[in-house]
């Protein structure tokens, strides 16, 4: 038992006292970094007050970095400062092992994007993934391009490439470019290792530490971890996921403009099409203004465009870098979504001297791409089988979708939300305020379900009481029976809450 | 005609006055970014001045940055400063093109790691590569390892992969290294894209800008990239080439131990095995005492293995790894020089705790390695096709450095000397004092010789008269024919500098 003590009659609300309370005591060293915490349910239960006082309490706690929640596992401490470094006096013989914590260059003790794939346990229904599923994989055909390419130009794959990339795969995915409209020339298209390098090799090409970048809140945690990593600040713009708020979804372009009005932002960076975590999709008049605002502050817009040809409904909508006529887009894409994550093999376009930067700086990053997997994706692209496949995962999601939205609608409380994405590989359910998704998701990993709480994806102002749901790896009838444990776990827990709220109430009226 | 007036009666030496007028030139304008300058030769005729004072002061520029000289292609002038970015006020419409240049990270403007790799003009005899010829590779053996994986383990391989690497590869090196004497634990590998990118994972997780890092000097480039854009800054320490300075060849540990006792050092960087540009053997009592050294002050040392098993000759001597007691070496390897530099796969062994920090940096810069190279190579390894290969190639190598050595002892002039390595891909030639090898290329290059200039590889003090040439990826006959060329030029060269100061001296005597 924490030596916690509230006092319900003190103006000071109660989940300040609490965090306050909890702060103190990892300062006075009493919680110590690797100590776990009492869920909130439990340690509400334990101190007499509502669970939603005990969350807000964590969540102001996790975003201050002190605590953190680990899918599944429970809520720990992780707020010790780190031992500083001193070189020994010159006299002092063999100096034994390196102290390595002292000598990172960051002080984060996180577990990485690791948390955001927990290992999934036999039988259990993970919608954790927003990835595709890989019992799908045309492997006898890629099998085919790799044979093929490695006897017909194979000492040249093996051999030491060019940074700018593998040229028959430029050659194709200009190609491919033109074919969705968008007239490319080889000088503005460089190679990456996927879609999260071209964000580290942004990050080092235009931003230094202490440089603040303009984010969509909630985000990818990948783009987060690379710009933490640099320290570099993020300004958090938030994504609307309700249309009846700012009249469209995605990001808040309003807020995005008072952002830029108010502080010297470097980069922006921007998922228009099915954005993860949301699936929501920015209008094209948003797009434009998104377009407008930051050519008139002079800062550049990355656009992720990695989840955009997986549009399952409704029709395509320009890319940002379609409607760019100034050359103000760095659009970054990849063959994850679309084909295979194990082939860290992606791409991005710009002006030509944003390009020629950003292969300098890839250059000293890891010379280049792996040719094996550029060579045999450029031959994956030439015959069609890219096309052919992307056609075909796009029926399966759809119906995937589909059983999602079904089950969401037969099974979930009416105080609940979710957005209804036209595309991309997951959705985004709003629970009741006060509500902890990271609370549920103990109690559906224990029914075998697994989801990632919301909160992870934000990089500010956390909201505990959102949840992604990923569809694309789990079959009609798992995500039918997933989606209906899932909500009947959610009914019990607001069923509970009901009794809760009047247990307080009548607790209240006692200390009156 | 460039606007310099030298005064040979002042007491300011003719160098000095030369580097300060020209700088003076660009700081006016009048000499710009991109604008050639006249090769030393030609300007020291145009100025009557020996050559090696218009070296001396090319030198100085270069090394603050103001000139840089192009491999073959004469020396330029890059240091205009950047324009500063300064937002538009609020109401000021489009904004219109994107300012890119201004919004670098960083303000260099070379041309990167290119420079060292320079096309070869077809017929031209290239001693610039230090990586394995195309034509030994066993394409064949590698195109049924690539086969079969995907045939066996498609899935798994296409699937988003674990940041440590794919297991089985991970398998394959631990036993590997085991073989070779390192008894190594899962947790101690993780998997990179190659040695380029474990130096920068390094760089981020134990540098930040304005740390301090002990290097070679020279060194590979590669690594002086990654240094210099992480804005990070480099102590030089020397590397001896003979062996009667100080006893042995390979770094100068005396001079490490003065840059470790006078500055507060974040890491050293090192390459005791062929070390590249050098092909020096660091003796193993230096080893020892570089071990001893470093764990005196807690700087942990990251040790280059990546030409340590292209032993040619002689008996093999312990890493660095091998050698340390404390856990306090990172050992970065990888197979782009036994193998195949177009597949990037790479590994480095450390402590545990350091290891799984740099899989943490490593997620959030590229989440994985590729897995259809990892596959491929385990696969590769695991059939004793590594073994062989290696094997095969030692001798084509051996072959190759012997033709090379008999070649110089033929025709080199008596004032000039060059490494003996015993293994690795390349040697390293000094010129009399004064020669500048930018300066021989551009001849030798009219005769279809082409090498690197020593001064790439130097983060300070470059020395003009220093060259390397690699002899791996030339056959023997070339090798014979080229060096007899180069061989020719120099000496033609030193008769023109003999008659050269004969001149000087009477102009001088002139003066009086």
């Amino acid at each position: 038992m924490l030596p916690l003590h509230l006092q319900p009659e003190s103006h000071i609300p109660l989940y300040v006292q609490l965090r306050d309370q909890l702060r103190a005591l990892v300062h006075s060293g009493e919680l110590r970094t690797g100590d776990r915490i009492p869920a909130s349910r439990e340690l509400a239960g334990q101190l007499g007050v509502h669970r939603t006082t005990v969350a807000n309490a964590y969540a102001e706690l996790e975003s201050e970095g002190l605590i953190r929640g680990h899918v599944g596992r429970g809520t720990f401490i992780c707020g010790a400062p780190v031992k500083q470094f001193s070189p020994p006096p010159r006299s002092n013989g063999n100096g034994g092992a390196m102290p390595w914590e002292a000598l990172f260059a960051d002080e984060r003790g996180e577990e990485g994007l690791s948390r955001l794939m927990p290992d999934v346990p036999p039988g259990a229904i993970a919608f954790t993934a927003a990835r595709p599923p890989d019992e799908f994989f045309p492997v006898e055909e890629f099998r085919r391009c790799a044979n093929d390419v490695l006897r017909r130009e194979g000492r040249r794959i093996l051999q030491l490439g060019s940074t700018d990339g593998y040229e028959p795969l430029k050659r194709g995915l200009l190609e491919l470019l033109r074919g969705e409209g968008l007239n490319v020339r080889a000088e503005q298209l460089l190679i990456t290792d996927g879609c999260q390098q071209a964000i580290d090799l942004v990050c080092k090409a235009f931003l230094r530490p202490g440089d603040s970048v303009a984010l969509e809140n909630p985000a990818y945690p990948g783009a987060i971890a690379i710009f933490a990593s640099a320290r570099v600040r993020t300004l958090a713009v938030g994504v609307e996921t309700d249309p009846a708020r700012t009249g469209h979804v995605g990001l808040n372009v309003d807020a995005l403009e008072t952002v830029l009005l108010q502080n010297r932002v470097k980069l922006l960076f921007i998922t228009p099409d099915f954005h993860n975590p949301t699936g929501t999709v920015l209008p094209v008049a948003e797009r434009r203004r998104v377009l407008e605002i930051a050519a008139h502050y002079q800062v550049p817009v990355i656009e992720d465009g990695i989840y955009a040809r997986v549009r399952l409904r409704g029709n395509a909508l320009p890319s940002l870098k379609r409607l760019d006529n100034s050359g103000n887009v760095i659009h970054i894409d990849s063959i994850s979504k679309i084909a295979f994550p194990g082939l860290r093999v992606g791409w991005c376009i710009g002006a030509e001297s944003a390009i020629e930067r950003l292969r300098l700086v890839k250059q000293s990053t890891d010379l280049h791409t792996d040719q094996l997997s550029q060579a045999t994706m450029a031959e994956f692209i030439r015959r069609g089988y890219l096309a052919r496949h992307i056609g075909k995962m796009k029926k399966v999601y759809r119906s995937r979708l589909e059983a999602m939205e079904e089950a969401l609608e037969k099974h979930m409380p009416d105080s609940t939300t979710w957005t209804h994405p036209e595309g991309g590989m997951s959705l985004w359910v709003t629970l009741p305020p006060g509500f902890d998704a990271g609370e549920l998701l103990i109690h559906a990993r224990e029914r075998g379900i697994l989801f990632v709480p919301g909160r992870h994806f934000y990089s500010q102002h956390p909201q505990p009481n959102t949840l992604r749901l990923g569809f694309a790896g789990v079959d009609e009838k798992s995500i039918a029976r997933g989606i209906e444990t899932l909500c009947d776990l959610l009914k019990a827990e607001l069923r509970k809450r009901q009794r809760g709220v009047r247990d307080e109430f009548h607790a209240r009226v006692a200390l009156i």
